[in-house]
């Protein structure tokens, strides 16, 4: 440490390392590693020049937001030196509106990833048993691990089921449900894997859970996944079901992941309970009039789900006809098999421009995910793939 | 719930309220109320017509931040479908630079409410005690509960006290821990009494301090202390004692409340298991942008903080002229003690668009706490504190 020595007597107390204060902190924290956000982005935009690179690692919307959502930042900036409100009120009421709730049935979060630690944290503790996926959203072992619970990583439907490889395999997470089991997370669609399950398959699973258990449904892709699809959402349940809850984000379909804005629909009594957890000033001022302004877009939204259906087709086609498996998908990447050169196809892919997400944290080292760009950077990509591959 | 009811077969399952999801939640969230961020401004704003309302209730900057933070955000509007940098390094570097510290000291936080939060999550449990004064901010009573550690309130300096009424007893701070102790949380200068401690007072009591106990210093207030008023920061600590940390905060002195952007320095091996906690994206884009430009415009901080002592000192002098006693302060805010009509005086000013502070949450229900406005903001609670008191 370079900080000035101070000129009081003691003798420097020795300097504690990471071990030490690892040895100090909760269970949960002392078996914990931080959520792997994949490459140095901001490195590799000053190494290529933002317009050189192809950024097709972490699911973001290419279409970006709604003009709207920019000029309600615009009309925030005289007043920065303001807090937040801290009832969030104007895009709650907004969010009821939208969705058919009451706007006790909602929280805010600093993205949904908040959310999601939030619930472990408060339901979730030593000796309990949270429930989720393999395969399932990053985020579900890293808040079970930092309650220190019990992760119960349920197998999913394997590699060569004949409609959903790799999806959740609702029937075994069911079964995997015991008195110890608090918490179950479920996504839908989920990543990385991009598979969903539907709206009859879910309502069997709930008949199942027990009252106790409070299962949280992440549809942080939900505004993606084709009208016929039969992507379940949790919503249509939640008035007969007061132990579900959902999630979900403006950081996909509108475009605003530099927000940082989430939230959740569930029972009253559930939020009533968070929010007595929640950080005040959880959301900033600016991000809460954007996605106030987003939410009153939907032209915008519909524009870009659109563009981002037909550029999936696209390019799931495209990289079906050099011969990769790719997973089937309702959100705004897809999964795709590589093999055994998936490392070296990843490095030769990122020396160009090209970035992609490794998927050996979760166990699929011969898979990449590939985010679903617009026409021109999906042109690039499959441009740089073909002289990989050659 | 208005959620439509879903077509299933079962019977609805009873509602479960509060209490059920209370019962099941951890045992400090359990005891826990959320922070109470005082009036609903929103609301207020509306009522009477920004112009015409006085909003000294948050300690917030009259002045603003930087014109380069809002320059840094309108450059930021392109990329709002980006994440933020996971790392935050261009922030951090600047923090290091600016306090001559290693990056790996440096953790950023959304808020430093945040941080303060993470700490006791990660450093104090169930059967731990965490140590503060009375008056001492609010958010360390939270931390400890939500934490379901057991809350150490050490007595403030009297009211009578011939330098620092309300102020730590840093001695009986000290006296208090005890081998259940696992963090101490301080505050200098203090919200909400703007009290603070000297450098020997504090070195004196570090030399203190058992090495397993870990030191929180929260200086949100730092950079408004005048630099003749010896109040201690823990920066000229940190290399002799690395169970001591501190925080700061954008949202005061660099006029930025309404990005929610803190952060966190101390020991390397403290920050690397901080960190594990962390959210990746907990900081949102064009607020790591705006803060790093703020830090850069070290004339436009320099100028808001003599306006502020300028202003404290003036208003101090105003409010005592007229009776009242004000407690000292190194903040951008004064405690004053209007005594048993408080809360009617407080209501009588809310009506005439003055908003200040109600202290009752603290313990201080004949005290309110006013936020030094600007030149024009002082005149016009004065002018309606003379017509309330009258």
């Amino acid at each position: 440490m370079n900080a000035v020595r101070d000129s009081d007597d003691q003798a420097p107390q020795p300097l504690h390392d990471e071990a030490w204060f690892a040895a100090r902190a909760s269970r949960g924290v002392q078996g914990l590693k931080a959520y792997d956000p994949g490459h140095d982005l901001v490195a590799f935009r000053r190494k290529f020049g933002e317009a050189n690179l192809v950024e097709l690692g972490s699911n973001e919307n290419p279409y970006g937001p709604s003009p709207d959502a920019r000029a309600a930042i615009l009309d925030q900036l005289h007043a920065l030196h303001r807090y937040p409100d801290p009832l969030g009120a104007d895009l709650k009421r907004a969010l009821a509106t939208k969705h058919g709730v009451d706007t006790k049935q909602i929280l805010l979060g600093n993205g949904s990833h908040e959310l999601l630690m939030q619930l472990a944290q408060v339901f979730a503790g030593s000796g309990d048993d949270v429930v989720f996926s393999r395969y399932g959203f990053a985020v579900f072992a890293l808040a079970t691990q930092a309650a220190g619970a019990n992760r119960v990583v349920v197998d999913a439907l394997p590699h060569d089921h004949p409609h959903m490889p790799l999806g959740h395999d609702l029937d075994a997470i069911a079964a995997a449900i015991t008195p110890a089991t608090k918490l179950v997370y479920l996504a839908n669609p989920n990543n990385p894997t991009g598979t969903w399950f539907g709206r009859d398959a879910f309502a069997s699973f709930m008949a199942k859970v027990p009252a106790h258990v409070i299962v949280v449904m992440d549809e942080a892709y939900a505004e993606m996944a084709d009208a016929d699809a039969d992507a379940a959402t949790a919503l249509a349940l939640l008035a007969s079901h007061a132990n579900l809850l959902l999630t979900r984000t403006f950081s996909k379909a509108y475009g605003l992941a530099g927000l940082r804005v989430g939230y959740l629909i569930g029972a009253p009594g559930l939020v009533a309970v968070m929010e007595r957890l929640r950080e005040s000033f959880n959301v900033n001022g600016p991000a809460l009039a954007a996605c106030e302004a987003a939410l009153g877009d939907e032209a915008h939204l519909h524009w870009s789900c659109e563009r981002n259906t037909e550029q999936r087709t696209a390019l799931a086609a495209a990289l079906r006809a050099r011969g990769l498996r790719v997973y089937p998908s309702q959100t705004n990447f897809v999964l795709v098999h590589f093999g055994a050169r998936t490392a070296q196809i990843e490095a030769d892919l990122t020396a160009r421009g090209v970035v992609l997400r490794p998927m050996g944290g979760y166990g699929l080292p011969e898979c990449l995910r590939v985010t679903v760009g617009n026409a021109d950077e999906n042109r690039r990509l499959l441009a740089a793939l073909d002289a990989v591959l050659a």
